[in-house]
């Protein structure tokens, strides 16, 4: 048999259902909480933001949620993506282990944020919502639900971080394309923008700021809807067709992995590879080690607590369950702008208190290094992102290589480096400097929140 | 049977041989001149340059050349790329016609151009050669022969032309990280680049400088070839293997295209699709229309004239018979960079030359508004240069309309437009300006050629 480079799937692969791992989690979530009453909160509180479909999913304890047909039929511009196995990066590591990855930067949009984009679009236009808003940091998540309300005919607002608006046009331009309206944020189209505006003028705005104007705008406008990219429930389970495809490629090539590795923001693609895994942990008694891949300037996973607190920095959203550093924390600015989020979702931050995934940090230098090599090896130049998912890799390969065991390494590639030239110009000409940040500084907001941390 | 969206073939099915057309055309091309003496040059004139594999290749009249198993492994990092079928595309121009692309932006470099660039890495290594010099414009070369000569262990010296240098940084940075050495051009690294910067040191550059350049260094530095991207007879063969996929692709869907289109800059994105398919118009008898798409601004092939004409600005490489504007005619800056070449590759001007393909000129304007509908139907942000050969398409599907016609239309997608986002702001937000240039305007250069015109 030919020796495959890549392993593929026909559409017909596609899955017809996400996998909704709270059916299966051994601990289920705690409740998130009303900010004001402190009460758990119900889908009354969530109708003003999302459409009733969503807000189900973000609930349900169904272990199968069917995707629906119009959305399988977008998948296939991009779905099932590619499994590749990364025969010069284990080459040039010298390495016993097997090393595959998942490559997600085939999506139009360029990374994995297509697969929860396209549904939310969907549910919102089938219950008649006109418009949808949206914050972004350097625009993956914004562009990518660009690409899907265009589809479907729905507008959108997207917020966009003023110095990253300034500084990074390119991604804008992209949401452009798709016909999408891009506001750098603060902005003068909501009241929170103007009233932060009027402190102060030049404000380089951050994403805090962003969420706030996109969810006003969802409050306050009519037919209007907001969408988030991340954390939340139901878009973890969006992405978990990355994984579920995932396990049918290992089955062709008679493979499985030991390891399962994905770079962590707030835990969208980290749960898409990884979800899939866990649930035949639970349901098959298999024994496959999840590692969420953070960034040493933003470790929530690894040196944050796990307690109640808001998922943005003003405070608006619902207290919820989680490992965080505090809201207030801002997070230096590395080029791996999709990490810079101070918490993670609650349904990976129950696994993780529960010991079923592992986390582990890694420093931009480091990971800079292992983007450099994968590109030299196996060509795809990844974001800076998945950057994080590809220093676990090394980290573990040459572990493998050390003990002398043979093991099979997989990994989300959740997105390409084509926005991300000048990050890696700033490596390769030494520009980029590391800040070690201290215990001290790590936990400085912690100590500003009233919450209680969970035992 | 679920309705394709893509058409994927395994990595088993990708071609054994490139196809060389030179076996089936009815006429033989013209030979090429040397400067001096104008005798048909030989393989002696080009040693200095080229490794003798491809020197062979680019006279060889053998049907089918052997594809190396290390470029076909290579190859199977991208390749076979996928064939869609436009569905919303076609809806959105309310055509009879069905709509095929074969999409090769999902190369690591974005484009087509890898699928020479590596069995050109591949050849100068097995010749022992260690380096490589080429120029670029806006960069889809460069950054196509460094990824290459990266995985083969060849340095390359990319000398891109200074204001692209200076004005679009991204494609250098992609360069440096698979590790090439770009030089803006002029500079002071050759004898040519210190002349031009003596007479004006804030010279922008162009192509023509460039390749100057780029040959002295091959010529004067040791162990050095050049390489290039397109133009060229084994340039050209090596793209076919696009064409020979998507004929195995069309077999799947029991279907066949009756128009195939590709945009033209020097010919390698068009002969890649259409070459096959002219093969089996000669060999086989059908009766495929093959159309090449190219820029109003520069219109070589519906404007300009078949004679000897120079491949350069200054006028160092033989004298080939193409069609051509004259070799110091400088295109506007249109975004198309890769478009912007004032002749066509020898084998595509003899088979112009005998009507057995067509071409058709767009403008820019036109181009990019064919380049958003698409992004907005079909979701993959096109490069401009893509774009002419989707404005081709549109004219012909609405022509199919017209008529009443059933038309299969197949187009090359030959890159992503990823690196050309303020392209698109540009025309989104009606800074492009369309320039009409008189054919008086256009025939200036040819003026003052001294080669009389091929009857």
């Amino acid at each position: 048999m030919e020796k495959l480079k890549k392993i593929l799937l026909p559409e017909k692969d596609i899955p017809e259902n996400w996998y909704n791992i709270q059916a299966d989690m051994p601990n289920p979530t705690l409740p998130s909480l009303h900010p004001g009453t402190k009460q758990p909160i119900g889908p009354q509180d969530l109708a003003p933001l999302f459409p009733m479909e969503l807000i189900k999913q973000e609930v349900s304890k169904e272990r199968w949620i069917g995707i629906p047909e119009e959305v399988r039929d977008i998948y296939k511009i991009w779905r099932p993506s590619p499994l590749f196995r990364a025969y010069e990066f284990e080459k040039l590591l010298d390495t016993p282990a097997k090393i595959y990855y998942k490559y997600e930067g085939v999506s139009p949009a360029g990374s994995h944020k297509p697969n929860t984009a396209v549904p939310q679009a969907y549910y919102n236009m089938k219950e008649g919502v006109k418009r949808l808003t949206t914050e972004t940091g350097a625009g993956q998540w914004g562009s990518a639900l660009s690409f899907a309300c265009n589809l479907f005919g729905i507008d959108l607002e997207v917020y966009m971080v003023k110095v990253s608006y300034d500084q990074k046009p390119y991604r804008k331009f992209m949401m452009n394309i798709w016909g999408a309206k891009v506001f750098s944020s603060p902005s003068d189209k909501t009241e929170s923008g103007r009233k932060i505006l009027a402190e102060d003028p030049n404000s380089p705005g951050s994403l805090g700021i962003a969420i706030s104007e996109a969810v006003e705008r969802a409050v306050t406008a009519g037919n209007t809807k907001y969408a988030l990219g991340s954390v939340l429930n139901h878009v973890l389970m969006h992405q978990t067709v990355i994984g579920l495809e995932t396990i049918k490629q290992f089955e062709l090539v008679d493979d499985f992995p030991d390891i399962v590795i994905g770079c962590f923001g707030g835990g969208s693609n980290f749960a898409g590879i990884s979800f899939p895994f866990l649930g035949l942990n639970f349901r098959e008694g298999k024994n496959v080690r999840c590692i969420a891949a953070e960034p040493s300037s933003c470790p929530k996973l690894t040196k944050g607590q796990f307690r109640y607190d808001f998922g943005d920095t003003a405070g608006f959203t619902p207290l919820m369950p989680m490992y965080t550093l505090g809201h207030t924390f801002i997070p230096e600015s590395i080029h791996a702008g999709g990490l810079r989020y101070h918490g993670a979702g609650v349904l990976v931050s129950q696994l993780l208190k529960d010991n079923l995934i592992e986390a582990q940090d890694f420093h931009q230098l480091e990971c800079f290094d292992a983007g450099i090599k994968f590109a030299r090896t196996e060509g795809i130049i990844p974001a800076p992102e998945s950057t994080h998912a590809i220093a676990c890799v090394i980290k573990e390969a040459l572990k493998a290589k050390e003990e002398g065991t043979h093991k099979t390494i997989l990994f989300n590639l959740s997105g390409h480096g084509f926005f991300d030239m000048s990050a890696y110009d700033a490596y390769l000409s030494g520009k980029l400097v590391e800040h070690h940040l201290t215990e001290k500084e790590l936990h400085a907001d912690l100590k500003k929140l009233n919450t209680p941390v969970i035992p």
